[in-house]
């Protein structure tokens, strides 16, 4: 791993070193599964999730193998076995364990694989007493795929819970209505080239966010806010998911496939719309933002309008002048909130819900695949997915960044995603 | 369930009163758990397989379906989402979870679902206080049908430890060689017009071993035992799994397709052939019966000796003159038992493993499916299914009959299946 | 091929030389392609079937192979490809082009294929000039299996016009409406010991007809002819195809997953039930016998009516004494006829439609695989299939015998099968 | 139809008449049926694919329903049922015949289609004795849509032909060998702010490449020509197949599941490559640009040469100042050709092989779907397509523009598709 610290520098907080750090993301981790059992840790609802018990493992694996076995002298591996079975996709590390039958791993029990968080975490304090540089870019990168794991976390037990009718119980407090958003007025900007991406000279970035470049943006327009699940409903009503035109072709396809008639998680039961949220079913609040949607779904709403969704360049552009601040994991919200600010201009650009942009995941001008055994990271993953932009509320702060890319493929729905208006 | 008294009688030995029975059949299988985690009983590794916490919320379902809700006056039932849960097949008690998602049921917990089975015990407990002949026919399909679960349980384990890499230990334990069986001869019997099945009249039978009637067998002849791994693997080393002319047509189709190549839990390593036994990994018996094998294997075995597979009126001509003795449950063995008499004659015909025959699972003449909600039992698997005759290690004692027709498709191999030739 | 002679002898009529035979069947294949186009007879429509002009080659590929190339001193093969192309399933015999793939062959065209034919015969004509015991058995063999391609012949060119919407023209004359059959009368028959099968002494059968052999048949009833399309109107309309209760439980995941409302061909426009026979779509006979229905379909009707299907030994037994006469393909019905006889006893018996038995395909005592290339006749496909007796419209009447075991898998429709009930 | 004018101005070139080019495109179709017979015609070798003679129908039925239909009074249908075998894909014309089961029209016969193209002809005659621009405009999208299916009408034929063993003779005659490609240097150009894409005003274009607009493009360099076949041999020497950090995470899943280790078309025979050319097989020209490849092995090899794919932005902005000259259809060429010009420069950007890009097809800034019946033309594929350029050997030459974008999945290797290296 010696080019780690070439290809970007740490982005430790001036205030906070890089232990400090590490124990607050790891501790974070472990607040997740506040109220799951090791059995419910274990589940693994589709191939495209994973249980949270293997989400706990695979980030300690992620620095037993990228610090610790290279840089601790003396460490000795918890366990050998699971090199094997904690290794997610990278190749060069070594065979792994097949990713559909990680559900099937009822040992090493909850019990160990916490033993195996604390004995990783003694050695990385161990191993953080003194500093270097390049272990501090390494741990970085370490604890922003920890903070991506846990948004998976999140999203991936949801997903299983949703689909035991005896898992999630209903709310039975009764909820103030939320606010109504005021208008949906469009916010302009003024087009030209403009700079985008970074060169992650000063803070980390990861490798698809980089270069930094020039890109033509022509004039357009922004929404203020997120489409609510009112707007949502309308669509539905206007028979939205039974009419080919507003579709992309693949789109249509996959809605007939798999039946799509509202977004993931909506059911309706005694004339009303509910959904879930964090471990309740609860009723639909109409005015918080649309979630739980495909990118053709987007599409096809944002074409109902006769608007469309903005480009990644669009979002970022429009997003420079803002406040990097929202509902983000933090803030304890399960669900997007309703905008509920008087002020005109843009809201929710930042946490509540990833924003489906129509920009293909594609390298950026003069990209470069970093070297290394961390080299694997995102550039192969530039084909069939969509860039998503903003963070939500399953994602921590500090992930976030203006110029950071999440992507997924157009099909996929257990993700917080949601969108917004462009012209 | 007016009718079950009519259908059979109850087969309460002399001596053992049905509360006695009914609480010897549940502490079986609670002590079939022992070593098995909270995780370990959620695994669920192919749609065929459930979870061993389903089986025993199923079976203690059975019990609160068909006698304390019917029964037992004032009875509360544990929990009702209970009956949409752990209904197995009974079309007619209502809808059921899908079997392929018996894997997703984190919640209840393995607490619960042992509460559930206290619960149910204590209310059986109290029903039985009284003798009603009906209640106790009842009863009896119950424990005969919780007996069956305990079998499935114990397969259905195994199959998914075997799929974890990390879960079953190598056995390190040094074991003396077993003994070589002695010679395999083939018995000759006379055949002639033979009466098989029961009418269970005086104790219990499955409505598919009714009526008993008349059936013709010509003469034929049984090896004295089980065909051995040894033999096994002179069949291998003969490229009997290369061969197509010694399988059938759909046999090797599936051969092909699954890349069959050994038994099912065989691998080699160091030179060595290997398989699982309990919870371990240990090396293979030579002396031993071939296990876990499918029909189609069986049969491709058999023509590759010159030999046929047995129906099921031969066996049972053939095993009604014997003990019905053998290595059952009871007996503590992981697995079959290698014939070890020097006394001429049949072996192994009862216990150790289960004897593929060459009779698909039909009716039998005068065939009639019971009336009432336990009606739904044997008779609609009779297609694409063959009879497996004899029980194994991981049977009961009590739930095994001369009359006893087990039946599975040609190609499933997770369960104790071996093979008798015969000429 | 030296031991056809020894398996079986030639069944020559008395009076018709085995050349005379070969003409008269190699004919009969001609003239069932009238009426269709070259690009018709390229048409396969699922893997089951196989295109006309396949049918056409294969059968001439099996004079080739086994008669002419081994016998014919001096042989000229046609075209060396057609080896590949036109093989079969005859493993020994080498590769052979992949089934589901035959219907890309458009190369050979059909004038192709015919001259092949031509050439064949024109050689084969040769070869019988002179008289062998061996070579005539060996003839035999092929025209009887050209004579069941005659019949997959019709059915699956039947099965992939009816699937282009444009191809069938509607039947535009009025047809008499046809005789209400008499009372569907119940034929008792005493039970016993019963010689069934042959040992093909004096005339030609297939390996898996033998040997004869006893069987003990219980006492039995049969009803005097086949079901009717307007009882299996009645079926439908008592809701048979949405009760579960009436289904084998792998017929009823079948039905739901095929969607199966009504038998294959059958369709409903303007308030009336239509259906395809030879190449017109025509009103449904509602007197006829019921046609292209499956074992799960024919199973599920015989529960509904309290009754079962026969046993492949009832029908054998209570035919033996019938005479070998019915509507068979020389008698040029494209669909099974109306029993319109007012006499007493068995219908229908031979001819008009198969009849699904609930015997599944299995060898009989002391079946004996044959030696040689032809052996891998029928053995190896005695597994999840069933036995149909007596033949159908489509069937060439000299291919029919008493003893005749025609087999398909449950879940197929597309052959000319149809049910008599039993009890 | 009544937009179509306002959207684009016909491309009739100043000398020749609507119908002059009508009639020479319609023969073009003809010319390219020449070989095949009426059984080659109805073939369909995958679902992507469609028979000869549905294209031929297929490009009839678009006058016939949107020129001869609304604007031929007294027009008479030349069969009602066409309307619904012949449709493709658009949905506001009403139902259509399912894609995958085109292989299964054997009726109309390939005699009637050709009877039908001669009405169209025919009445089109008629309705183009007077001129009418609104007419001419749809007149000028029906020709361009037939050039497309000629495209497809001739990849669609020669992989169906090459799944068929017998159906395509070896060549035998000797061929000189081609010359050695020039060298393979790089052409650099100097970025900035470009206008691509195009406003259609005053010739013909599809909605996709519209509106004109302004892209900014970093500077860039392509190579001369395209990548040769004997390049493409050294990056399999190198193991490129099999190497994982090559490819893109899809295309390597992709490539394991297909199995593919060399272009489609290519098989070894001899020691000697050979591939498929028009209806021949004959041995790989090391000098002629590898063809029939996807999106992925296209980028694995660019990224294994240390290279990238140009965007389709790069590829405009070079090929601008270029003569739209090349190896077109007209030009009598099965395969691309070895670049043999000694001069300077880019060469093989027009004609020969499409270009995959590294662009997505994606909209262009402004994009608006066409009003009308003929607007489900391109929108709706936007998504997992990738953008190719610069026509092929099957490619009509009238068909061609500077701006034109072809589009296909990334995993779709039957077209005429190359790769040229960018920096």
């Amino acid at each position: 791993m010696p080019n780690i610290a070439a290809s970007f520098a740490s982005d430790a907080a001036p205030d906070e070193p890089i232990l400090a750090q590490y124990e607050r993301v790891r501790a974070q981790s472990m607040r997740l599964i506040k109220g799951l059992s090791a059995e419910d840790m274990m589940l693994q609802s589709m191939p495209d999730a994973s249980p949270t018990k293997w989400h706990l493992a695979h980030t300690s694996w992620f620095f037993e193998t990228f610090l610790l076995q290279p840089h601790l002298t003396g460490y000795q591996s918890f366990d050998d076995a699971y090199q094997y079975l904690f290794n997610s996709y990278y190749d060069t590390v070594g065979e792994r364990h097949p990713r559909p039958q990680r559900g099937l791993l009822s040992r090493p029990s909850l019990e160990e694989v916490i033993a195996y968080r604390h004995h990783v975490d003694e050695a990385m304090q161990q191993l953080l007493q003194t500093t270097d540089a390049e272990i501090e870019a390494a741990v970085t990168i370490g604890l922003h795929h920890e903070m991506q794991h846990q948004e998976l976390l999140q999203t991936d037990i949801k997903h299983a819970l949703s689909l035991n009718p005896y898992a999630l119980p209903t709310s039975n407090t009764t909820r103030a209505p939320s606010q109504t958003p005021d208008s949906a007025d469009f916010v302009e900007f003024e087009g030209g080239l403009s700079w985008l991406g970074t060169n992650a000279e000063s803070s980390f970035a990861y490798d698809c966010e980089q270069p930094r470049h020039q890109v033509f943006v022509p004039d357009f327009s922004l929404c203020e806010r997120l489409v609510t699940n009112a707007e949502w409903l309308e669509f539905m009503a206007d028979n939205g998911y039974q009419r080919p035109k507003l579709w992309l072709s693949d789109g249509w396809a996959t809605a007939q496939q798999e039946n799509w008639q509202a977004p993931l998680y909506w059911y309706q039961q005694d004339n009303q719309w509910w959904t879930i949220t964090g471990q309740q079913r609860r009723p639909l609040d109409p005015n918080a933002p649309v979630c739980h949607i495909s990118y053709y779904e987007a599409d096809a709403f944002a074409r109902w309008r006769g608007c469309r969704l903005p480009t990644e360049f669009e979002w970022e552009h429009a997003a420079r002048a803002m406040d990097l601040k929202g509902h983000f994991l933090e803030s304890g919200h399960s669900l997007p909130q309703p905008a509920t600010s008087e002020a005109k201009g843009l809201k929710q650009m930042f946490g509540d819900a990833w924003e489906w942009t129509q920009s293909p995941f594609s390298p950026y001008p003069g990209f470069k695949t970093p070297e290394g055994a961390l080299a694997e990271y995102n550039g192969k993953f530039m084909a069939n997915q969509w860039v998503l932009r903003g963070g939500s509320c399953a994602t921590a702060a500090q992930q976030m960044r203006l110029t950071y890319r999440n992507f997924f493929y157009a099909h996929q729905r257990w993700q917080f995603t949601s969108l917004r208006l462009a012209k």
